[in-house]
């Protein structure tokens, strides 16, 4: 067999340890910043010298919430409402062959740590904390960026929730994470579609467990623990 | 070590067999196409189903004629006349530390091989005759596109060599293959600017040896074997 080992030159860190919340694409929510940690052997500031220079990158990775044994021709897309199939390389669903996931992000900046060496910092990702990165590519308009694609069954997300927080609730967010939080929120992370007003559910952000319901186009934040 | 095994899901056939040639980013040579066959296991029609929806899809392939033991890490991208070291994570280089490629090519259709099962027809690849694909992906312009994005040393490839076939040698290439080679040629496929107008290079391509001079901005195929 023509097996090929590749190996996490980084991790991300973000505010979302859990699949729920993930914005479904990369881009989305703009105020979600992440932090590229490299491997000890990949801390090196020559790696990425001239990367300042482009402001987006791209990020090849693994679905590591989402490794089955066995892969499915078909899956279900959640834009699609979670009822049709949809053959799985016209998908990105995380349910792949070989589970690698592709998101452009915003590059904010390189800052240097004392301890963990040359971190990019990035906005806009698609991934839990924790996911092993494999590989960082500059994203290059005139070979990447194709206005004039169709985009089949995944047009642009379009429509997103109100969020509302109920009193005392906001405060409990550093203010600084706020945007991001409201970001997630407003993309609806429900799986699938469900609609009842009086279900709670609990997003895991930046250390705390926010939880809200959601009646109509409305999200309300009713705590934050 | 947290290492992970992947393998191919495809392999591409195009008509370049060798790395000389192979446009530097996807999409440069519209008119260069590619089959993407699968490997048996995921010769399977509904794994595809809808993607014809998509007119661009992503692929994730593996640089199998760059493989090294050990990575640098800076190189020297030839965009840059080969004499300037920059971050390997800032560069599409090859020689990288998992030698992942990421090219967004134009998808002409799906056909029905008797043989081979379904089979992508792809436009634009930059990927060498039998390379390994590991992913693929439909093209999501409201992810993937970013017209705003600074593209540090990468601009637009820009100008290009005339091509001058001598007379005799462009009948020897088949009618439908002569814009792809015309395209190949007038990227200049030459390693690093060399400037030597008596070189007589040999670029292989449909099954056979095209040979060229370039004097300045002139490309001239000399013969055709």
């Amino acid at each position: 067999m023509e097996d090929y080992v590749i190996r996490p030159i980084a991790h991300i860190r973000t505010d979302l340890p859990e699949k729920f919340g993930v914005p479904r694409q990369a881009g989305i929510v703009e105020a979600l910043e992440g932090r590229i940690v490299f491997e000890p052997e990949y801390r090196r500031e020559e790696a990425l010298r001239g990367i300042e220079g482009f402001s987006h990158i791209w990020l090849i990775w693994q679905f590591s919430k989402a490794l089955r044994e066995d892969w499915s021709p078909t899956v279900r897309p959640p834009r699609l409402g979670g009822n049709v199939r949809m053959g799985v390389f016209a998908t990105r669903s995380p349910f792949r062959p070989n589970a690698l996931g592709l998101s452009c992000v915003r590059l904010l900046g390189v800052e240097t740590d004392p301890e963990l060496g040359p971190v990019l910092r990035v906005a806009g990702a698609d991934l839990v904390d924790g996911t092993p990165i494999f590989d960082i590519k500059p994203y290059v308009p005139y070979a990447d960026c194709r206005p004039e694609a169709a985009s089949g069954f995944a047009p642009d997300p379009g429509a997103t929730l109100s969020v509302v927080y109920a009193p005392g609730t906001q405060e409990r967010i550093p203010p600084e994470k706020r945007p991001a939080l409201t970001g997630v929120l407003a993309n609806d992370p429900r799986p699938r579609y469900q609609e009842d007003a009086a279900r709670v559910y609990g997003l895991d952000f930046a250390g705390k467990n926010v939880k809200f319901t959601v009646d109509g186009e409305t999200l309300t934040v009713i705590e934050v623990e």
